[in-house]
């Protein structure tokens, strides 16, 4: 069996033991990666099942396959990413990418005080996720909202999480990063956080941390704090 | 003054305390930013200058200015990062200009034996890293190069530095980073190292550490160990 690849199907798409591959990826699996009838792939719903499926090819487009095998993966640990956003798309997008690749749960798309004003497209948030969890072998697909301030996102998600918050060198305390527990962590946009906001958040019970020593792009900053988390 | 730019300009621009910024660089200050005659900007010339600028505007384009203070900025401590080329030109920008962002020395290019073709356009990478030391106020321009395998890398910079390799996790036993020492840093290629590879680096007496629990694209990979070395 091929486990270099994970494929993605929405829970839609599979019918009791049936999985039918949207257009797209039943054309990746047969013209792209030469699948053939018989062959079998693993396959996740994003809902933390693995699946072995093996496959029917009735054209170059139309792939179906049969669910021979499945397995329930392990829960991830909470990590709840409320971030500022990023006017430019392509930084953004890294942004979530690489936040989906370091083990975020939820992505929470902040349009905060300094933030540029801008308008998320949905369905480039959902490729960009979708993509990630397949290239990083995950079996969640982490959810993803836009909320208009930090405060919001703190009165919603601060119970029972420690709230970590990343701020520039000059103006945070360093705290060590030990345990792993569910998590909700402040990233500032570009123009970083208000005072008002620095205010809710402190009042709220933050943890602060440094990251480095040189001021950094807010999915640079996202990078940094979740890949100290994620290698504790 | 503003504080919140940085610009850069070759050392070949600047003549005794006289600066002559690049047409393009000049449209910036004079039409983006407004600038006008007699504002003072800081400006590095990537060998640890930071100078106080004094803008002469003699047109829209043609903007020049006299040196009126300079700071010799702390060195970075040696951070030599050799990381396998990656074929998809913004994926390989990107993980050269978070590098630079996390405080990189030198970038080393891979053509590792895993590594896919690339040609790499020299002109894109310079630009990468001198846009990424304006963003992130440095004060020295990482130097960078093309190699033709790890073993040379090795071969060229092992002495007097600790050598540190990214491994995925089935492979790689955690080490905890606590120095600030001059150091290699290796990181494969998308398709890993190959056998004769991590057989070089062991012999060579490299550390190995483990980034996270998913599969890690090489430019996350490159964030997550330069965030670890940067945040210790």
């Amino acid at each position: 069996m091929d486990d270099h690849f994970l494929f993605y199907v929405a829970p839609d798409d599979i019918i009791s033991n049936k999985v039918r591959f949207p257009e797209e990826e039943g054309r990746h699996i047969a013209k792209v990666l030469r699948k053939k009838s018989g062959d079998v792939i693993q396959v996740t719903d994003g809902l933390g099942h693995r699946m072995d499926v093996r496959l029917t090819l009735h054209d170059k487009k139309r792939v179906e396959g049969d669910i021979v095998a499945t397995a329930v993966m392990p829960e991830d640990t909470e990590r709840i990413l409320a971030m500022g956003v990023i006017r430019q798309r392509d930084r953004l997008e890294f942004a979530i990418e690489k936040a989906v690749e370091l083990g975020v749960t939820r992505i929470v798309l902040v349009h905060s005080d300094h933030a540029e004003k801008v308008s998320v497209k949905p369905s480039r948030v959902d490729k960009t996720i979708i993509s990630a969890i397949k290239q990083s072998h995950r079996y969640r697909l982490p959810e993803w909202e836009e909320r208009e301030s930090f405060y919001e996102v703190l009165s919603e998600y601060r119970q029972n999480r420690r709230v970590i918050t990343a701020l520039a060198e000059e103006e945070g305390v360093r705290n060590m990063i030990s345990e792993n527990s569910p998590s909700l962590l402040l990233v500032g946009p570009e123009g970083g956080f208000s005072r008002a906001e620095i205010g809710h958040i402190t009042a709220f019970g933050s943890q602060f941390i440094q990251l480095g020593k040189t001021r950094l792009r807010t999915e640079t900053a996202v990078c940094a704090l979740l890949s100290l988390l994620q290698c504790r």
